[in-house]
This record gives C-alpha cells, sequence and structure tokens, in this order.
C-alpha cells in the first residue's frame, strides 16, 4: 500500500488525500506536524530533501513530493489525467499557474489568517496577498464562464489542484461571492462521489 | 510552425527555446516587452488571460502558457520526457520545486539586481531572497552529487527547467563556486549539441 504523509488541514496535502478518495486507492496516512518543525527532521528530510509535504511513499519505497507530481501520477490511466498530451500539457499548465499564481497568494493568505491568527507584524505580508490572489481567482472565473471544469470539460486532476485552496480561499479573506462560476465549479466537485471534505 | 511569444532573456521563455532548439522543432519567435507592459495588452491576454510570457502558440491556433508545461508537451515523444508515468512524475517533482521553491528566489533576485539594478527600495526584497534561493541550490547540489542529471541519470526537461535560472544565478548574486557539482551539470547542458545560449 502506499503512504501518504501530510497534514489534513494543508490545500496541498488535501489534494493527495482527495484524489487517492476519488480513485478509490487504498493508502496510509501519516500525520506530519508543520508548525512542530517535524518537515526538517533528518528522517523526514531523507524521504524530501526540500522539507515540505506532502510526500508520498510508494510501495517501493520510492518518496515523491510535490503534490501536483503526486496526484497526477496516482490519477494515471483514470480520467482525471487522461493520456494524452496536449490534455496532460493543459492540465501541467493549470497546475503550474497555481503554485506560481494561485498559491502564494491564497494558500500564504489562508495560513497567515487561520493558522497564525493574523498577528500584528503580519499584517503587510497578509495585505500584500490579496491583490495577486483575486487576480488569480479572476482566471479562473473567466474560464468557468465557458465550460464546466477546467480543461476540456471533463473533472482532472487540475481541478483538484486549484479547488484545494479555492473552495477555502474565505479563510484567506477572498469573499467568493463575487465569483459566481466558481461557486458552482465548488459545488460540482463536492457532489463528486467518494469526495471528502478538507480537514 | 509553432509561434513563441517571449523575451529572450526570461529564464522562462528561455526553457521554450532551448528544448526546442534541442529537439530541432522549427518555430517562430514573437518578441514581447515586459517591461512595456506588453503581457498586459487585450491582445496578449486573449493568448494567455494571466498574462505571462511564454506563451505557446499551436497550428492549431491554440494557446499554451506555463513554460515547464510547454516544455514537457514540446519533448513528448522524446528522450527529455519518455513515456513512463513514474519518470514523468519525477520531472514534474523537480519542475513544480522550481517553480515553487527556485525561480521565486533566484529569477526574482536576478531580476532585481540585473534589470532593475537593485535600487535602494528593492534591497530589502533582494536580501529576503537570498536564504531561499540557497536552499534550493542545495537540494540541487546534493541531488547531484549522487547522479549526473536530475532524473534516471539522462537529460530531461526537469534538467532545462532547474537549468533556466540557476546557470545566470550570479547575476542575482548567488556565488555558484560553492556548488561544484551544479557547475559540472551546468557544463554537461552547455556541451549538448544544439545548446544555444540565453539572451
Ligand atoms: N510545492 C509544494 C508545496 C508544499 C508546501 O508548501 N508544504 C507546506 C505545507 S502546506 C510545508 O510542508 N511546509 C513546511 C516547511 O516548509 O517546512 C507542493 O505543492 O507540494
Ligand atoms: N509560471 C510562469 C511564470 C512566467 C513569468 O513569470 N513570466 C514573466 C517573465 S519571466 C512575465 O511574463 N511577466 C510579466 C507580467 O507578469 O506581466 C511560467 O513558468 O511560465
Amino acid at each position: 500500500m502506499i503512504t501518504i504523509y501530510g497534514d489534513v488541514n494543508s490545500g496541498n496535502c488535501y489534494k493527495v488525500k482527495l484524489t487517492a478518495e476519488l480513485l478509490g486507492i487504498p493508502y496510509k496516512w501519516i500525520h506530519v506536524d508543520i508548525l512542530n518543525r517535524e518537515t526538517q527532521s533528518q528522517a523526514f528530510l531523507a524521504k524530501n530533501p526540500n522539507g515540505k509535504i506532502p510526500c508520498l511513499v510508494l510501495t517501493s519505497g520510492d518518496c515523491l513530493a510535490e503534490s501536483n507530481a503526486i496526484i497526477n501520477y496516482l490519477a494515471k490511466d483514470s480520467s482525471l489525467y487522461p493520456n494524452d498530451p496536449l490534455t496532460q500539457a493543459y492540465i501541467q499548465q493549470w497546475q503550474f499557474f497555481e503554485q506560481y499564481s494561485h498559491e502564494p497568494y491564497i494558500a500564504v493568505a489562508r495560513f497567515i489568517k487561520k493558522y497564525l491568527g493574523l498577528p500584528k507584524d503580519k499584517e503587510q505580508d497578509f495585505a500584500s496577498k490579496q491583490e495577486g490572489g483575486h487576480k488569480a481567482l479572476t482566471v479562473i472565473e473567466k474560464t468557468l464562464a465557458k465550460q464546466v471544469y477546467l480543461v476540456n470539460d471533463q473533472l482532472s486532476t487540475a481541478d483538484i489542484s486549484l479547488f484545494a485552496y479555492t473552495h477555502v480561499a474565505d479563510e484567506g479573506g477572498f469573499d467568493l461571492d463575487k465569483y459566481p462560476n466558481i461557486k458552482q465549479w465548488i459545488k460540482r466537485i463536492e457532489r463528486q462521489s467518494n469526495y471528502i471534505a478538507i480537514g
């Protein structure tokens, strides 16, 4: 059986959990405490030298890091990651967008607000994340005005990657009422069979 | 023929140019002036709603954004992106690492120093990029102490993605003399046939 190292409250880790659940892949979950710096222990760094969760350990013992790489691998041979180069390219396009133009704003704002309790010395940092977050949400909103899922009108790992932090963006101070198509898309994903909530 | 929108001095765009050259794929290059905000024009946003280069336009007219998604697509059916799910997963792992833990430090420090000329009001921002950049370089250095390329001891798009900003990291204030394995790897890539320099 595969083993997933993660924290159920982290959107990046939740991507992996949700993908495994949607696909019915059995897994063992090992909790890693980020705030306690368990990602920086020697034992954990031997698995992922970059010291971050999620991290997947295969039955071979091989370790694979990076949430989006992990979920594309788990979804191989499934409709969530179809075996067509151009489809895979568009899925990856959205996932690189997520890591570069979405997560650093929305996930970080959520972390500062929800986990650090928005302390005074982080207020400026928090405020600086709002514009980039809304820009990313606008790109998604415009796409979902034309199609029901991000790639080819079919649920894929691209949707899972973007869903993870988008559906809890309010916890980072982003009001989703301004994004009606995103709200519909969130409901569509939540209605999938085997769907499991974050946390 | 495919068309690439980019700026030859941007590492993200150079990844696409280098991949096309290594693979002998003919392309038309259209220069986009970032500092002149050409990425924010209506015409460009119609291609990439996220307003960033590089952007690939296929013969079908379809547009594909995100440097790493583009190069994996160009390299399909080649040894740079072998058709094996676990190999592709490790290539993607390095590429997501690049976008999340490497580029935001090394490319941004280079931009501030080389293109903005390290103005007084950016000094703190510049300094804040050094620790993360060295952390990323250390992860690469340790990997290259054990193998000649990042994935399976064979040149892949993972190497191209990491090479783009690593080989010019000195322009962002990172002294590569501390990373002898990275320096060997850079030479190894520069010796590839059809290699083309940045810029
Ligand atoms: N690009 C990575 C980001 C992973 C990440 O940032 N993980 C956080 C938790 S959400 C973490 O492990 N932080 C602890 C640390 O950096 O020490 C991915 O998508 O998996
Ligand atoms: N994640 C993107 C990053 C692309 C990116 O940041 N492009 C910069 C140039 S290197 C750009 O277009 N900046 C202009 C802008 O944001 O308006 C990729 O890998 O392609």
